[in-house]
């Protein structure tokens, strides 16, 4: 029998929960490259990736930025590879995010930054890959061979490793620890919740869709609007909080969906306003997260966690949304069209 | 007799030129602030802007590590506003990009930098507003009162002040400031063509459009997207050509208009083979800059020049498009639905 359409990606889907805990196991082996970091005492980090890893490594800026007091940012690595850019690196950590390690411009990012001084870090799910091997230190992802070619298991590994990498450098704390610990089991409760199918037959005739997150949920909503226009070919924008008022917003109005993702911390708190601004123009909401929306709106609801943490839930049922839009849509999401699961780009 | 729809837009985009010519003159006050910012020798560049000065700052940041060798970044105002994030910014130069000064977020980032030992420059059209007043550092883009919501020749203002700082803190050379001086007749001649208005029926009826760019030309991208949201409600999606490969291509078909901005230089060049994939999905194709395209595509075409200095131009038609598709669907650029001229972001 021929497998179902969507049953890789199902699968991918399905395995995060034992993704995190595999990679809780080895939580020691990323705390020895997170010392190796600590000792050389960086002053900045910059993140080169592509695509969903680009938006596990926006993940990983807040933290640094957050977490370590390091001012940190997403690397344009065009100004290297085209313009022959060589900035001096000197005191910064250069990370490297790559599920597949494959691409030539985040290598020659590498290797041009340890030419001008950088400590350099590969994390990808393929430990002999070109990025790994220029890289001084790697951290091995571990998340298994992704069945489809839309990334669900290696974003949300490549969240935890950074998460891991981070807190290592500071030192984990005991209650993060505990938290960590609990993340298979709450990613299992998340997954179980059959709302993401529910409602994924309103967006049967939708031609595109808006996602907004703000501060630790920004990447999340920028990884939800990806997935959706792999699969289900929706024209779907992403914005911080912030950014959407200063003139998307008006753009929206009663047919464009607005998926809002909202925690209970200071990033979420601060999208009450926008909420209230995105119901104003009677956009059709669905906000993702925990705690009872204070507006008209459908709820997708993730385990009440810092929202630090909450990245590595948020995404699950918007991965899931993803799928079931796919297949509503009469899709395949395992391959979609056009693309490939390794893209090379100079 | 009331004003004609679109009037303000119009007349902002015409006095481009003019603007240009302004900020030429003062260039000697620009090239003071330039060598303050030289002695103080930093070794990082962070910007801080939002909606389109947030392109204009993607072109600082481009400049500043290609033409100065220093690591440049875009901050997450959130991580310093929501989360109350302290990085070390010593060595470092922190420049806020507003046209109106008057965003609480950035005028919050600004202090807090300051305080954590960055120089601070507030690139503002208003001299007298809070991000002015906050930084060690002014630059006045001197545009004039912008008579549309819609920011246009605040934008490009935004460009040439950054552009002569940058080459200032090297040291403008001789040759280099022969194109800026021509850069008044080329705005000129470009906005003389009649193409964007003739193309912008076309438009009517799309629902969507992807806009790409790599290198310089990718906050052209960006910037142009954002006008086709704010005044035609277009679904307008930007991508860089490389991560436009890594799954945003999967959207693309017949029914996406693509608006693809390619120089004749390194970014161009690395233009092309994401061109033909975008033909490959039989995308309907419109290429902006100098050159004959390659490909079957309508062609929007401004001046043969260095990709460093094409932004202040290749935008032009891109404006005159966004205006001219507005008016067409029967919308007001003048004042788009929901938003207003300053917007406040905490």
């Amino acid at each position: 029998m021929a497998e179902q359409r969507g049953a890789g990606m199902a699968a991918d889907i399905a395995e995060q929960p034992e993704v995190f805990a595999r990679l809780l196991a080895r939580a020691d082996e990323i705390g020895a490259v997170a010392k190796a970091i600590a000792e050389k005492k960086p002053r900045h980090v910059v993140f080169a990736a592509r695509g969903t890893s680009d938006h596990a490594a926006l993940y990983g800026a807040y933290l640094a930025e957050i977490r370590l007091g390091l001012p940190a940012a997403l690397a344009s690595p065009s100004a290297i590879t085209l313009y022959g850019a060589r900035p001096d690196l000197r005191d910064t950590l250069v990370v490297g995010v790559s599920q597949s390690g494959g691409s030539p411009d985040l290598s020659e990012v590498l290797r041009v930054a340890g030419e001008q001084g950088a400590l350099t870090l590969a994390v990808t799910n393929a430990p002999g890959s070109p990025l790994a091997e220029t890289a001084h230190l790697h951290v091995d992802i571990a998340a298994g061979v992704e069945r489809a070619v839309a990334a669900t298991k290696t974003y949300t590994a490549e969240l935890l490793a950074l998460l891991l990498l981070v807190e290592g450098v500071r030192g984990l704390e005991a209650g993060d620890r505990a938290v960590l610990e609990s993340l298979p089991e709450l990613a299992r409760t998340t997954l179980d919740d059959p709302a993401p199918a529910q409602i994924a037959e309103r967006y049967r005739f939708a031609a595109q869709v808006v996602t907004t997150g703000r501060g630790y949920a920004y990447p999340t909503a920028r990884e939800a609007a990806l997935k959706l226009m792999e699969t289900s070919y929706l024209a779907a924008l992403a914005f911080s909080g912030a950014d959407l008022l200063h003139g998307p917003l008006a753009m929206t109005d009663s047919e464009v969906p607005v998926l809002a993702v909202t925690g209970t911390g200071p990033g979420g708190r601060s999208m009450h306003s926008v909420l209230e601004r995105l119901s104003e123009r009677r956009a059709d909401l669905v906000v993702i997260g925990a705690g009872e929306p204070e507006l008209k709106a459908l709820h997708l609801r993730t385990p009440d966690i810092d929202e630090r943490f909450a990245p590595l839930l948020d995404i699950l049922p918007l991965q899931q949304l993803a799928l079931a839009v796919a297949l509503a849509r009469g899709e395949d999401p395992d391959a979609p069209r056009g693309l490939k699961k390794v893209t090379a780009t100079l």
